[in-house]
């Protein structure tokens, strides 16, 4: 069993740096592509057996030394009573956002083993066929709540920031049926073997710091206090939120996911005290061989200067990506910091 | 003839402080909406008188204190050689995007008083016609090349930055044709009579601060000091560009516009020596007036430390604002501001 990964996000020494990629089981696999031919995301993750072999793919294709559950954040909300549906190219589209207090008052809370009973039965499969840990995820309410109410992705979150400043009450309670979904969820796939926990909070850079403080930060709190007994090490990513990082280091987490636009060492100038996941952008990957490698070897540098340091793409993979440049990045990065850290 | 904002530019003594909102001119306004019922932006901004007309609506409404010209920044592209349709509800859209170094090669120069004429038309009109100065504006390049490069908005601009990963050559030779481009027309405009030029660089935030050094500031820095000659001042916004910052204080430039992510008293104690635009999150504006006052306050207290604040919204005015409010916060701006000031 490679332990690698759950030992940087202890802040262990590692003989080299634990390598894995959000969105690494996706379109940019052809064999994914395939199955998506047949089947919708939510017809995979209903299905334990094929979820389990689209999660394992990235781990037999590129060696990371981790595994992600295969699933989307918005997987437990119509069990909360909100119709959710992925498209194509879009994302998660809601035909019907809740505007009001009475939309937040109606939605219910989930029984993880009966609403999604094959969240745990892939979990547990994937347990018995995997030699690296399994990373499941959830997303954060801030990002939830966004989709909630606009109806879909959204570049300026008006409506649900209107909410936020109008009627503070009707957030905090939305706020809080999402932590308590979260905390339910996250204890539920923990319970059947998740061995560490990632938290989305993709969208909440959209906030500054004084209004994260102010309509954010509690339930974060609450989150991860209620998550911190499990035992996993916990993982908060977002993307835009440099200016929210002194913010998400308070907080009872494990490790802080960086986009690539705070790089390692300023991180940790800034003050932050966690272990560190991050952080190639994404776009890079589609540059000749000689600028990855660039850019992962000044990556790699400064995560190296302390222990605790998880290569990661500071945004998720997407389909132009080549997997054969994900294979030679994985070993590139195990070789690299073998010789340094070994 | 109101003076409050170029003072501000110049970091002179306020009487008060001067505001005006980004997209003031646009669908917050029930008079535009109907004039967008019968023509279209282009269509518009090809009309000297009505376009002078859309200009000046804001200003008699709001009582702000500068005007800013009506067009987008894709204005020009065409005549660079490549169709740009303005659709609604998305942006601008560009059938034949430009990916390789042929597509740059054949992009051209414009030649403003044969290609925009009506813009100059326009400005010499409104000058004749407001008593606050005007302001006209021009796309960065960056920006402009994410919508040639991407056909249209993006939320991760993977094509833009493949080429500049990719092909710096055809990259440095798109930046030099949009640097040519933006330089002779920020320059007839100034001659027609603009009074400050504002260059959006609304995507670049998107990019890290060494790949903004590297790939960015040298265009932008042969922009603003060939303009620098024309005497009038120069403005720099983009949003989510807080990590950007100290490279924006070193070009020379006299305004620094900031996003809602970033605080006055912030951006000064980072190091920022220039007059300071922004920066209320636009979402606010949907909120009850107490919301909206106290965060005005907020701003206007730190932005007026120093000399050189003007009062801007963080991001544009969008379509759900009434207009009401901004007449009321203009109103506040002005009152709160002319009591510690005057």
């Amino acid at each position: 069993m490679n332990q690698e990964f759950l030992k940087a996000c202890r802040k262990e020494k590692n003989a080299f740096v634990p390598v894995w990629y959000m969105r690494q089981a996706g379109r940019s696999q052809p064999e994914y592509r395939k199955i998506k031919e047949k089947y919708s995301l939510f017809e995979i993750t209903h299905q334990p057996e094929l979820c389990a072999q689209v999660t394992k793919l990235p781990v037999d294709q590129h060696g990371v030394d981790a595994a992600i559950l295969y699933k989307d954040i918005m997987s437990p909300i119509p069990a909360m009573g909100l119709d959710v549906e992925i498209k194509a190219g879009i994302g998660p589209v809601i035909d019907k956002p809740i505007r009001t207090r009475e939309d937040v008052e109606r939605l219910g809370q989930i029984t993880p083993e009966q609403d999604v009973p094959y969240v745990l039965d892939t979990i547990k499969l994937l347990r018995t066929q995997l030699d690296v840990p399994l990373i499941t995820f959830g997303g954060a309410p801030f990002t939830l709540a966004s989709y909630m109410i606009e109806g879909g992705p959204s570049r300026d979150y008006h409506n649900t920031k209107a909410m936020m400043y109008s009627d503070p009450e009707t957030w905090f309670l939305l706020m809080d049926k999402l932590g308590d979904m979260t905390v339910t969820y996250a204890k539920a796939q923990i319970a059947a073997g998740a061995q560490a926990f990632q938290i989305f909070d993709s969208w909440v850079g959209a906030l500054n710091a004084a209004d994260y403080r102010t309509y954010i930060k509690p339930v974060m709190h609450r989150i991860f206090s209620e998550l911190r007994e499990e035992g996993v090490p916990l993982i908060l990513y977002g993307t835009g939120a440099r200016h929210l990082i002194m913010e998400w280091n308070d907080l009872p987490i494990d490790v802080i996911g960086l986009d690539w636009r705070i790089s390692p060492r300023e991180a940790r100038q800034m003050g932050v005290t966690k272990a560190l996941q991050g952080n190639i952008d994404p776009s890079i990957l589609l540059a000749p061989w000689d600028v990855i490698e660039k850019r992962a070897k000044e990556i790699l540098d400064e995560g190296m200067e302390e222990p605790g340091f998880i290569f990661n793409v500071g945004k998720g993979i997407f389909p132009q990506v080549d997997i054969a440049v994900l294979k030679k990045l994985t070993t590139f990065i195990h070789e690299y910091s073998s010789k340094k850290l070994g």
